[in-house]
C-alpha cells in the first residue's frame, strides 16, 4: 500500500471517527420522557402503523381465501400474502421512522432524540431487541408494545367489520401450528425467522454504519426490513402461517377468538422474544464484539 | 451524553436548520400561475401521466382476464394486476416529480416553484390531499384534477380500442362493490386505501424530513408511493376492485358505461376524498402538530 | 415568500446551474469515435448485455411453458416472466452503465464521454429514441444496433442449445399478434409500450434532472428503467407477447424460425421505433421545451 | 464542447481520481489475518448468512412442495421460489457487506481492510471469482468457502428438523439435471447462471466506479446482486433447480444424501466455478482492460 493510499484511507478514517459515535445505553426506567409530546407523537405512530398493518395484511388473507373459493388460481395466492406483510412493512417503516423512529428530535426543547428511539418497529419483537440491546428505555419499550397491541386489535377489528362473516370461517388469519408440523417446529421456526428481521433491523440501524455510509440507512433502511419480512413469510406460512410479531397474533387471536388461536398463542409470544433477544446479543457479542 | 456528542449535534441541527423551511400555506386562488407555461406543462405531464397509468393498469386487467378464460393460471393473476398499478404509478412519479411536482423551477422567469406543486399526483384524491394540507392552490388543485380525469379516459380508450370487444365482456376493469359486501364495507375500505396512500405521500414529500436526510426524498419518493398503491391493491381488490383514485374509477366507468358501474360510482370519490382529507389532517395536527 | 427563503433558494439555484449543463448535441457522424478502444468496448458491452438479457428472459418463457406441460400452476407464470425481463433489465443497465453508458470516460486520452453515450441500452428503440434526441452520433447507433441483434441472437441461440426440442414446440418465445387482436391492435400496443419505456429512460437520463438532485441518476436510474420494462409486459404480454425491442423480436425470430414470426415481425420494428421517436420529440418539445 | 464545459470536467476528472485507486491485488498466502479478530469474524457472518440464506430459501421450496399436495395453486409457486432466494441474498448481501465485506477496517490495530474482502459473498463460487480477480488472498478464499459449506448444511439441517419426514419425500430442494435436459445443457446453465450474478458482483464493487459515484456502492450494491439471483433462478429452475452456490447445493445433498443428487454434484461445482472464473477475466480484461 503505498503512503498516497494510507493518506487517503486516514482522512477517510478520521471523518468516520468525528462523525460515529455510539450512543450511551438507554436507561432502563428514563420516567422524564413521559413529560414530552414527542413520546405521545411516537405512541400514536406506532398504534396507526400497527394498524395499518394489520389492517392491510389480514384483508389480503381473508380476501384472497374468500375469493379461492369461487375461482381458484385468480387471487394473489400466498405469494401475494407474503408481499402484503413485507411491502406493507417497508412503507410503514418508510413513513414512521421519522417519527417514533431515528433522527428525530424533540421540537419542544430541542433535544436530541437518538437512533436508540428507532424506527418504526410496528411489532414487540423488534421494540424487545431493541430493549435488550439498549437502545430504548424500560418504560418506552412497554408503551410501545401496548400501542402495537392495541393498533393490531383494531386493525383487524376493521377488516373483520368489513369481511362480517366470512372472517372466522376463513381461518381469520391466525397464528396456529399447521397439520404435519410440531409445537417444536414451530417454535423454532418462530425463533429464526424473528432472529432473522431483528438480525436486519439491527444491521440497517447500527451507527457505526450510518457514519461510515452516511447515505446507507435513511435510504435503504426501510427496504431490506420490508424484504426481510417478505422472505420469512414466504419460509414460514405453511408452517405457521408466520407471527413473528406478537402484535400480529395477538390483534387476530382477538378478533378470531376460537380455541385453536389461543391454545397455540404462547408460541407467538415467546418464539419472537427469544429471537429478537439472540439477534440483540449476536449483533452485540460478534459483530460488535 | 458527552460534551463531544452534543458539539456533533448541534452542528448538524444547525445544518438541518438551514436547509429546512415550511412553505408558506398555498394561497386558495393564485391566479398569477396561469399565466405560466410551467402550469400548462404540468398540466400535460399530469394528463400524460394518468393516460400511461389508466392504459398499462386497465391493459393488465383485460388481458389477464381474457387469457384466463382460455387457460387458468398462465396469467399474471390479481398479484400481477395489483403489480401493475403499483409499479406504474413508481415509474410515473419517478418520472413526472421533475415536471408537474417537487424541485421544480420555472424556466421562465427562473421563478421558484416548490414542494406545494409536488410530485406527479396521477390521482385527484392525492392533488385533494395536498390541496387540504395547503400545498396547492384552488385552481391548480381543479386544473389536476381536470387533466387527471380526461388522461384517464383517453387511457382506457387505448385499451377498448386495442380490446375491442373483449373490453366490455370482461367487466372493463370497473370499480363495483363485490356480492357480498356491504356499500358501508366498501366505502370503509377506499377510506382506509386511499388514507395509506394520501399518509405515504406526505412523509415522503415532508420538507423537514427532506432536510434532515438531505438523500431521503429524491431517491426514494416515489418507491414508498408505489408500494403504497401495490399493498392496497392486494387488500381490496377482492373488495372493489380497489378505486382509490376518482380518475381510474372515473375513466373506466366512461368507457364502460355500464348500470353497475354508475351505480355505485359515488363510493370512489366520496372514499377517497374522505381519506386524503383524514390523512393531511393527520399529518398535519399529529405528526406535525 | 420570506427573503431568507429567497436566498436560499438562489444559493440553491446557482449551485444547480453551476453542476448542470445540456451537452452539445451529438455529430451525426463523428468517425473519430471509430478509433477508440472505448466505442469497441461499448459495443462488446451491449452485445454481451443483450446476450444475458435474452438468454435469462427466453430462457424463463421456454422454461415455463414446458414445465406448466407436466404440472399446471406451480411454474412462474406470466408474472413471472415479466419479472424477468424487467429485472433482467434493471441489473443489466446497472452493470453496463458504466461501461456503454454514462459517466464513462476514454482513459487513453481522458477525454469525456460525456451523457450521450448513455447507459446500457440493451434495446435497439431505446438506441434510437437517444438518437432522435441527439444524444448518439448515427455511427454509434447504428454500430450499437448491431452489437445488441447479434447479442440477441446468441442469447437466444443458447437457450435453444440447452433447451432442444421443446424450444420450438413451445412457440420459441417469439412475438406475434395474438388470436383476437388486430394488426393496427398491435401495432399501437407496441408503440405505446416502447413509448412508456424510452419516456422513462429520458427522464431518468436527463442531465437537468441529475443536476438538481446530484443523488438521482446514478442511484435510481436502472430501476424505473427496470420496472418500466416489467409493467409494459404486464400489458402487453396478451397482446403480442410484448415486443418493445426490435433485438429482443429479431433474435428469436432468427432461432425459432416459423412463418408466423417473419409474418408479423415488422411490428417489432416499425411500432417501437415510433413509440421511442414520439418519447424523444415528447421530452423534447414538451416537458424540454 | 466549451471551454467552461472542459473546465467543469476537469473539476470532476481531478476529484475522481483523487477518490479512485484499484486496490493492490491481494497477496496468494497472508498468513498474516490468521491473526486478526476481524478474519474470524467474517468468518462467523458468512457462516451465520449462509445458513440463514439456505434455512429460508430451503424451507419455502419444501414448504410450498408440501403445500400444492394438499392445495394446488395456492402456495408460492416457482416464482416465489425465485423470490425467496434472490431477496434473501439481498438482505443479507445488505446485512453483511459491512462485517466479512467492504468498508470494512479491522478495529483492533485500525489497518485498512479493502474491498478485496468483499461483501457478503455467502458463495463460494462469489469468493472464488474474486480470488481470481485478486480482490482475496488464498487463506481467506478457503475459510470463507469453508465457513459458507457447514453454513449450508446447518441451515438446511434445521430445515430437515421442523420438515421432519416431508423433507426427503418432497425432493429436499436438491440440484439435480431436470428430465429432458442433457449434463452438458445443465452444465452450461449454471456457467451463464452464474457468470450472470458473478458479472453483477464486480459490477456493483468495482471501486473505480465507487470512486465517480460516490452514492453507488453501498447504497444500491446488495439490490442488483439480489435480483441477479432471482432472475437467474426464474431461468434455470426448470433445467436445474438452480445452483449457481456450490454451499448452496452441497448442503442440500448432505441433509437429502440420496443417489440422485450425488450423482449429478460435480455439474454444481464445476459450472460455477467456471461461470466466475469467466465473470472475474471479463471484468479484467474487457471492461477494466
Amino acid at each position: 500500500m503505498t503512503e498516497t493510499d494510507v493518506a487517503i484511507e486516514m482522512e477517510a478514517d478520521a471523518a468516520a471517527k468525528a462523525l460515529y459515535r455510539d450512543p450511551a445505553p438507554a436507561l432502563l426506567l428514563d420516567t422524564s420522557e413521559l413529560k414530552k409530546w414527542c413520546l405521545y407523537r411516537a405512541l400514536i405512530a406506532e398504534f396507526m402503523a400497527t394498524l395499518i398493518f394489520l389492517y392491510v395484511s389480514i384483508a389480503t388473507v381473508i380476501g384472497y381465501k374468500n375469493q379461492s373459493m369461487a375461482e381458484a388460481c385468480t387471487g394473489v395466492g400466498f405469494l401475494g400474502v407474503a408481499w402484503s406483510f413485507g411491502a406493507t412493512i417497508f412503507i410503514l417503516v418508510y413513513c414512521t421512522s421519522g417519527i417514533s423512529g431515528m433522527h428525530t428530535r424533540d421540537e419542544e426543547d430541542d433535544e436530541l432524540i437518538d437512533a436508540r428511539h428507532a424506527s418504526g418497529h410496528i411489532n414487540p419483537a423488534v421494540t424487545f431487541g431493541l430493549f435488550v440491546g439498549r437502545k430504548l428505555s424500560l418504560v418506552r419499550t412497554l408503551l410501545y408494545i401496548v400501542a402495537q397491541c392495541l393498533g393490531a386489535i383494531c386493525g383487524v377489528g376493521i377488516v373483520k367489520g368489513i369481511m362480517k362473516h366470512p372472517y372466522n370461517s376463513l381461518g381469520g388469519g391466525a397464528n396456529e401450528v399447521s397439520t404435519g408440523y410440531t409445537i417444536g417446529g414451530a417454535l423454532a421456526a418462530e425463533i429464526v425467522g424473528t432472529f432473522i428481521l431483528v438480525y436486519t433491523v439491527f444491521s440497517a440501524t447500527d451507527p457505526k454504519r450510518t457514519a461510515r455510509d452516511c447515505s446507507f440507512v435513511p435510504v435503504l433502511l426501510p427496504l431490506p426490513i420490508g424484504f426481510a419480512v417478505f422472505v420469512v413469510h414466504l419460509a414460514t406460512i405453511p408452517i405457521t402461517g408466520t407471527g413473528i410479531n406478537p402484535a400480529r397474533s395477538l390483534g387476530v387471536a382477538v378478533l378470531y377468538n376460537q380455541h385453536a388461536a389461543w391454545k397455540d398463542h404462547w408460541i407467538f409470544w415467546v418464539g419472537p422474544l427469544i429471537g429478537a433477544t439472540v439477534a440483540a446479543l449476536y449483533h452485540k457479542l460478534v459483530l460488535r464484539g
